[in-house]
């Protein structure tokens, strides 16, 4: 277990495809897919794992998910979140994955960046690492197994 | 504030990939996508935004996700919609960003006409510029910040 | 008006992706694209369009749609279908569009197949057309575009 | 009929894109494709058809789809599945079409083994073929020509 280590992952757009569907009452599902969970189990007992989103409306959405997965997630705004990295684990101490425009700095500055293959432009140049899959196609086990292979030397 | 200039956007294949679900009860849900968001907001305080759709049977999904951003959205017909915007904003004044094949002409005569990488090919010959990503996967922040290059010389 | 000529389409992967959402309660969803149906529009005086469907389980759904779009939909299994147009048409008179692997005769002996891009290699193979836009992305404004093109001369 | 021969298949990612939409009361649809139910019909005479799925969250989905088609699932996690298909089938007697990390040890050790083309490339590497299609794309109906071509010389 590397105590001082968290896999903190964005949730629209890494675990999700960043599409969610509209009806008259708002929104009302995510696209979520395959693979992820395999990956996030292999890792779970040897690094600190969170997970953190900005999207307000479809947050409970995000929130049963993660729970589901047995993780915690914290709504914190795009603005806001480096800042609240900084604060809450310190830059130097995350590997982050996330797929905005307001992701490029963060996965410039902490420890060790992931962004998806379908991620924006300006987050895969700033990532150290961008995943062969797609978003909801596998990009969070991609993920998974870099860390085990860059922190624990596991192929 | 371009208080002169009006960015007006079609609503389906520009925000959504122009999908619906059907079900026995008839369209139910849209796909919106991730990142357009963080675009217009971008823009909000340095032009006017305003959408316009021909989704007669959809509009109401169309206008609870456009309220939900913020904005207005207005329901004008594919063949009326070019003499709309001639008669309220006058086609110099509008940066018009269409999918469809009826908005070629639009495309063409507006002050700069933007079309999604998955639009029609008849409105992306007619534009001055094609976006990177795909509708519902980032055109509409890739229009943004073109439109915050060209304006504004911001990038 | 070529009263002679009908246009037949198959629905299932030509006017949708071929893909539905099922939930425990069966399939509830299907889903449908963007510029159909400024095709058939443009088709809907020129020549007679009907729509044929195999799909039982979600024939409501697809009867709903082809209801909004104004056209009639029949129920016919793929084994029969071929037999049922001859009877019911003439394959001579008949312009069909079909994606799957039972359509390739239609396909083939009809007076002008089309399939779609996203269409099973087997009717991409028997068809005179193969449309350049994927099914449910534009696919039957495609078809309908070539349509007028061969038949009536019109670009 | 070669009743020593069973083709299994695992079904999220395989009969399924492997994406679901998540709502706020947690799992609710699977993306079901086209053209597998005609594979699927052509084989049911001739093989025994079985399905397997690790999805406890959503196996009442899975197997509301599984009875439409006419066939049984067994729920079985992933962790368990190589001895589940030792025990029960035999790996020898055993054709296995999977798309996932945990699958490529019984691709490799079956009789035959068959992964989507949009499966992970761990299970691709391990596959005796690989499908031209996606799964929901087609993927199951190439798999079941494969099968009949190699097994009964029928192309």
């Amino acid at each position: 277990m590397r105590d001082n280590l968290t896999f903190l992952l964005d949730v629209d757009g890494v675990l999700t495809t960043g599409q969610f569907l509209y009806s008259v009452n708002g929104k009302i599902y995510k696209v979520f897919g395959p693979h992820d969970s395999d990956g996030l189990k292999m890792l779970s007992d040897k690094i600190n794992i969170k997970f953190v989103s900005a999207d307000k409306r479809g947050f409970k959405i995000t929130r049963k998910r993660i729970d589901d997965l047995g993780f915690k997630v914290t709504l914190v705004s795009e603005l806001d979140r480096y800042d609240h990295i900084k604060k809450t684990f310190g830059l130097e101490n995350v590997i982050y994955m996330g797929d905005g425009i307001h992701d490029a700095k963060i996965l410039k500055d902490c420890f060790f960046g992931i962004a998806p293959a379908s991620g924006r432009i300006e987050a895969k140049k700033a990532a150290d690492f961008v995943t062969h899959s797609n978003a909801a196609e596998g990009a969070v086990l991609d993920a998974c197994l870099k860390i085990k292979e860059i922190l624990f030397k596991e192929k």
